[in-house]
């Protein structure tokens, strides 16, 4: 019984790859032409952060080339080829433990992808960000854009990254 | 240079996962027997928390059967064969976004492993943690597992675990 819960799990886990990745394909470009990354669900973790000006929680995640760049400590300027990923939800308090954040509502994936030459005109990175559980592609044209880096500019001697990759052990 | 530089971290990765591997091993048990799991620094998200009475920020990951439950919400209970990796670091504020909080000491890694016969005294969970980035096993004794279920008992009804998987686009 147990061997059958696990390939069962395991079937269900090859369904959700594959129900995955039709999802991705199904989702619209974000103005600027940058389509979303597949399967980004299943990225490694690089950091967390809880927002208290809008209460929000977030966790960033990273493609392969991020996370080999993290854990090796080359973010300063992260390697071209890097893709960020950071998933955003509104904070809501655990039911059983009042002083507990936790992630409620899904608000958006939003991702930063290094190209030094093709992005060069902000930074080196190209950004694109999807709304909502629907991913709809956020801004009305290629000027969203603006937005994204001018949020950004604080951080440029970070590489316009406001992540820090979070401590772990075994690096 | 884009591909040797790519090249360069892949080789990294395969060394850090190398590393990691060996690290694992050399990690004593936890007093009860139960040892690190391997790699979990590598694991999937499921879910994130910031907890405001003692200044954390978590983010919880899980081995592929977590994962699986998780996404097609098969968590209470969860399945045998589950692992759900809590990892626990001091929560600093970020230098250039103060209503920012990000992920400062790391504090510990915890995990629950779901085996319903194995564990049936502390609700079909082994529990188990390693202490900061040197990762000392927690525990003066097999003893400490009381401490552990104590602090789960309000959330006996979600199969003890405090964590609800985060909602996520594509499941």
């Amino acid at each position: 019984m147990k061997t059958m819960t696990r390939l069962a799990l395991a079937a269900m886990a090859v369904g959700l790859f594959c129900t995955s990745l039709s999802r991705a394909a199904d989702v619209l470009p974000a103005p600027n032409g940058i389509t979303l990354p597949e399967n980004y669900q299943d990225w490694r973790m690089i950091g967390s952060s809880s927002r208290i000006d809008n209460n929000t929680l977030r966790v960033i995640l990273g493609n392969d080339i991020a996370v080999a760049a993290a854990r090796s400590g080359h973010t300063n300027p992260w390697p071209d080829g890097t893709i960020l990923g950071k998933l955003v939800w509104k904070d809501t308090t655990h039911a059983a433990w009042e002083k507990a954040v936790v992630p409620g509502d899904f608000v958006h994936a939003e991702f930063m992808f290094k190209d030094a030459a093709r992005w060069s005109e902000t930074g080196g990175w190209g950004f694109a960000r999807w709304v909502g559980l629907e991913q709809q592609p956020y801004g009305k044209d290629a000027g969203f854009v603006s937005e994204c880096f001018g949020c950004h500019t604080p951080v440029k001697d970070n590489d316009y990254v406001f992540t820090h990759p979070a401590s772990l052990p075994g690096r």
